[in-house]
């Protein structure tokens, strides 16, 4: 059955890692991992180290061409009835180190979350994401689409 | 570091779940997590019962717009030196009641990865992804796009 925008967003909040969708330059959808911290319709992900490739990693070209967004969080296990996920669709903007204090504060978000974050803070760029829309889904009749 | 062809592959293949990410009408990305059963570069994926709207289902309705898909499966632990990704980009058919034979052998792979599905055989709609691209990475010095 579905969530409300309350439960969705509060079920992603706490998961560990969530899916971050984009869209390629040529339509084509683009996936990658990503660990993430939340404030309210917040969502802030950070690349870990600076890419060889100077900031030219695929996320990141692709938000600047089409900055609309869509993070997974799920859980699976072999018993299904314990099934959920939850999805968040927004816009993403990159902070780089020109927004010095909005970055500074995504990394306390993300410290607060993952210890090793505390012991290495990332120094690649910011992804910050604001949520238009929380959605989710637990075990019930009818899957959604 | 970056993981070759089959590895990616068969890293893919044995995870329980993956997340499914379509191209939305206006080009926003789409995401859903999916059981699913591989063969080769072959993916399948069904939709478990009839949904109450028919077949039109968001990730139906963007394949028949736009085949070009994108799956991920991915392994998350507190301890980052065991995490690892794989990646699927390809491009996908819907198998409906008409294609008999290559549904019933796409299901015929889902029972045998999943008992859920023995006792009660998914009888809505089949995608089948053709995959053209496998792509993965495990704990490394840097992580790519």
């Amino acid at each position: 059955m579905n969530l409300g925008t309350d439960r969705a967003r509060s079920r992603f909040a706490a998961a560990p890692v969530a899916r971050l969708a984009t869209a390629g330059e040529d339509g084509r959808p683009h996936l990658v991992p990503v660990t993430f911290a939340t404030d309210g319709d917040l969502i802030v992900t950070a690349v870990d180290h600076k890419p060889k490739r100077g900031t030219d990693l695929a996320r990141l070209r692709h938000i600047r061409a089409e900055p609309r967004v869509c993070l997974l969080a799920d859980h699976y296990e072999e018993r299904w009835e314990a099934l959920w996920w939850a999805r968040a669709d927004g816009t993403a903007r990159i902070l780089g180190a020109e927004e010095h204090e909005a970055r500074e504060a995504a990394l306390d978000l993300l410290a607060g979350k993952y210890p090793r974050y505390r012991t290495r803070r990332p120094d690649g760029p910011v992804i910050a994401v604001d949520v238009t829309r929380w959605t989710g889904w637990e075990w019930g009749d009818v899957a959604p689409g």
